[in-house]
């Protein structure tokens, strides 16, 4: 990367001045892909195992299974309101001390209690299953009356189960421990060793996770890999497999009154604007500063250059992607006419991956009721985020944004920062994908395998801090998460393609068995 | 101006292109004055005439008067809230009926009725009176119970009358009708014709008070000035003689998404902004494009050029303000450390007098909340003025700006004016100037005169629409207006210079004497 630039240094020493003050802002490095092979995700061997005892006792267990499920759902666990957070977090570790895990602890954060346990199959080859036990607050507007009865209501797509927390994440975790009980009363053991972490901040961003995995965190730095149960179908049943995510920046920007100017106190008549410096313009400005001047290219020197550029196995797996790509479809969805600069395909692919993101998620200062006020407000605030791809570290980030800030001569500009992680990846290569692949392919189900999410989540905590392989995934289909009438399919109507819990289940089990499988001998 | 801009662009041609790209940007004109002489307002002759009759009547009135004072307030008159303007309306026409003006008519408008009527005395000369008969609405936090009740209260420059309206306008109006009263019994007769044009919406920016003036447009325009009563005096008993205000263009700028991308419906999740294009991000840029990065200078190509240079008039009014001008002492109420660029002083009255601003009152999108929240907003706005010294129209205001944002590229974004009218000025030499300043010299207090505020008011319509003088003012001091607790000084306390109620009515007397002395035989 400083190689590169460097040589593109000198060749613009060679041209004017004024090209070089161009040259001076970022741009998006050329992306050229050395490859066009685009990765067959229905080339990986479909899982050929048979686990036919454990299957046939989820058949038998499926009422007591849904019970299961029900039973999580009705415990409340809102962590923004602290609300049943400590007796979900008991319930799960009565639950994996009942399953016959070991070692099972409660772990005091600042926060909300974490909690650990361990499963000791005496196999070769350990899996850490992510887990988090809180839920979102409750909307206005449910057509159920308690969001916590745990009901199963008919849906056009079948029996579902409608609660809060019935497909973020409380169904498909718990599908996942109705699995293990599967496994160990057919078998009696467990093809894997298995760990399990679970936090109660998820909703509140995880602040607190690095404290849970603390306690453990040499036992599970020597784990296989680290898996997050989820319904991961679409109700049409197709799946995404993301290997990652990217990281993020946010912080807040804002300008006040201060000693080189503006008021200090409070607004101020805005007529005085004549000899009074505006922090709105002035917050205004240094964000202006930040992107040129279609808001999509980032200004700041060198940010876009911190990206690494697509892997070979990342550049197959984008032109995989790009065979299928439904540009219009995902314009329609979200009520956008066009990509910036009318790109799409595989050039959107790279973007939406690989170009670093600046983002006004909100800009307040002054009046913004009907009318007119005439006022010169003597504090702006803006919240910004940047998503970071995979090369660019939150920290260097935030650097770069105030150097180029101070270079600008906003220096008075405050940066305030809320939160920061850095991206996480995982290869296609690694056995623990290959297996997902695999048991997806047994189920019908060739998944769409993307390097990583355009969003962002602290999975840097198993790529980085454990030092793992970290797949999410899963059969099942639900939706609503964040929103009213949040459900799982329990039991899919005729026709419909999604799994019901029985098959998410059985996946699950195969997911154990394949993992063990494709690990090889230690 | 013109021949100065162009003779300006050929220097530059000399010059290379890079300081060219420079020279496109708007700079304040260099504003060199041609005197250094001051204009000394206690030099004018004190009003010599002496109306005891009148005085006496006065005095001996003077509870009868406070009682007319009170008899207004305590007519509400809210024109937010469309509370009591009709009766409110109809008590000052049946006032001005009751002391003798004919023709008295209420004049229907698309919002709320003016009030219009004529008292002929037979005079060479004619004094048109603005009066606003309209209130602000009601905040909670009043130390008295009923801010309509006409309460007389003991406060610490004496005794005040306390209600909305008391000062801003009611107060000084009713005053000066009361000093049209003691004229009548004292003399039978006035020694200028008045014309009283009332509106119910000052309040409301005054969107149709050319519509009050129209019916009687051709009369009006007869006329020898416009006056418009006020307690000029601060609690100290100074007073303030500014000779116009600034104009003002008021409107909002919004970015949506559409047709050239960004989110149109609603927002959308932010990890998506590597591909959509961001309102927020947009509308940052294009106010950004409006001023230089120190948010201060103007970048709207020829904005500054349109102010015309102070005259010699101006340059001696200036000269006295600079002689006592207390820079410090307004920042310091301001709660502002210093002016921009350290300036202070003469060069301090200039900017605020002379230069065009251009401020954000408001700026709002997205999430304004605590925390995180990580969308993409679809919409973003500000409510923007630019306030608009002599020379610069706000139609021309407005074109310039939108052609900038044109030529910048952001043809996109929205602009809707609020508001907008031009400056408004009045000579010192005229004789209804001179007047005043005689008058204000007769009770010791010589004005400080200037040549106009920096805030803004529809006076034009006196200057342009009706081409008369316009003086603002009078004895007197209140406080309050748009703010709770509003007072006007009815019986100042032994050491308060401000006047109370018989003086500013006396005065009231003298103006309109001072005016037919002043403008001379027809």
């Amino acid at each position: 990367m400083q190689s590169k630039t460097r040589f593109r240094c000198c060749t613009l020493a060679l041209l004017v001045g004024a090209l070089m003050a161009t040259a001076a802002h970022a741009a998006r490095p050329e992306r050229t892909f050395q490859t066009d092979e685009a990765f067959d995700a229905a080339a990986v061997p479909a899982y050929a195992g048979d686990h036919a005892a454990a299957y046939a006792r989820i058949d038998a267990d499926l009422d007591e299974h849904v019970a299961h499920l029900q039973r999580w759902v009705r415990q409340r666990s809102i962590s923004a309101q602290d609300d049943g957070i400590d007796a979900m977090a008991r319930l799960v570790a009565d639950d994996l001390r009942g399953l016959g895990f070991r070692d099972v602890e409660l772990v005091e954060t600042p926060g909300h209690p974490g909690v650990l346990g361990y499963y000791d199959a005496g196999a070769p080859h350990t899996l850490v299953v992510y887990m988090m036990y809180d839920v979102q607050p409750i909307e206005a507007d449910w057509q159920i009356g308690d969001p916590f009865a745990g009901e199963l209501v008919d849906h056009e797509l079948g029996t579902v189960l409608m609660a809060r927390g019935a497909t973020n994440q409380k169904g498909p975790q718990r599908a996942f421990l109705n699995a293990v009980d599967a496994m160990l009363k057919a078998d009696g053991t467990l093809p894997v060793n298995l760990y399990v972490v679970a936090e109660g901040e998820e909703e509140l961003g995880s602040p607190n996770f690095g404290a849970v995995l603390e306690p453990w965190i040499d036992r599970l730095r020597q784990a296989d890999g680290a898996f997050f149960p989820a319904n991961a179908q679409t109700s049409a049943g197709e799946i995404a497999l993301p290997l990652g995510v990217k990281g993020i920046v946010y912080f807040e920007l804002e300008a006040r009154g201060g000693e080189r100017g503006g008021p200090m106190r409070a607004e101020i008549h805005g007529s005085y604007k004549a000899l009074v410096d505006s922090p709105a313009l002035r917050l205004v400005q240094a964000i202006a500063s930040l992107t040129d001047a279609d808001g999509n290219t980032i200004a700041v020197p060198g940010y876009y250059d911190q990206v690494r550029a697509p892997s070979l196995d990342e550049q197959r797996l984008i032109n995989a992607l790009a065979a299928t790509a439904d540009d219009a479809g995902v314009q329609r969805q979200l009520g956008v006419s066009r990509w910036i600069d009318g790109i799409e395909g595989r050039d959107a692919l790279v973007r939406l991956l690989y170009d670093p993101t600046l983002n006004i998620n909100g800009i307040w200062s002054g009046y913004g009721g009907e009318g007119m006020m005439t006022i010169l407000p003597h504090v702006a605030t803006a919240k910004i985020d940047s998503r970071l791809p995979p090369g660019l570290e939150p920290d260097v980030a935030e650097r770069m944004i105030r150097a180029h800030l101070d270079a600008g001569g906003f220096e008075d500009v405050t940066l305030r920062r809320l939160s920061g992680y850095p991206a996480a990846a995982t290869g296609v290569d690694t056995p623990l994908v290959q297996a997902s692949i695999g048991v997806f392919n047994k189920y019908g189900v060739v998944p769409r395998v993307s390097p990583w999410l355009a969003g962002s989540a602290p999975f840097y905590q198993f790529t980085r801090t454990l030092d793992l392989p970290f797949v999410l995934g899963g059969l099942g289909h639900g939706s609503g998460a964040h929103a009213p009438n949040e459900y799982m399919v329990i039991r899919p109507a005729d026709g419909v393609n999604a799994a019901g819990l029985a098959e998410v289940e059985k996946a699950y089990v195969d997911l154990l068995h394949a993992l063990a499988e494709q690990a090889g001998a230690p």
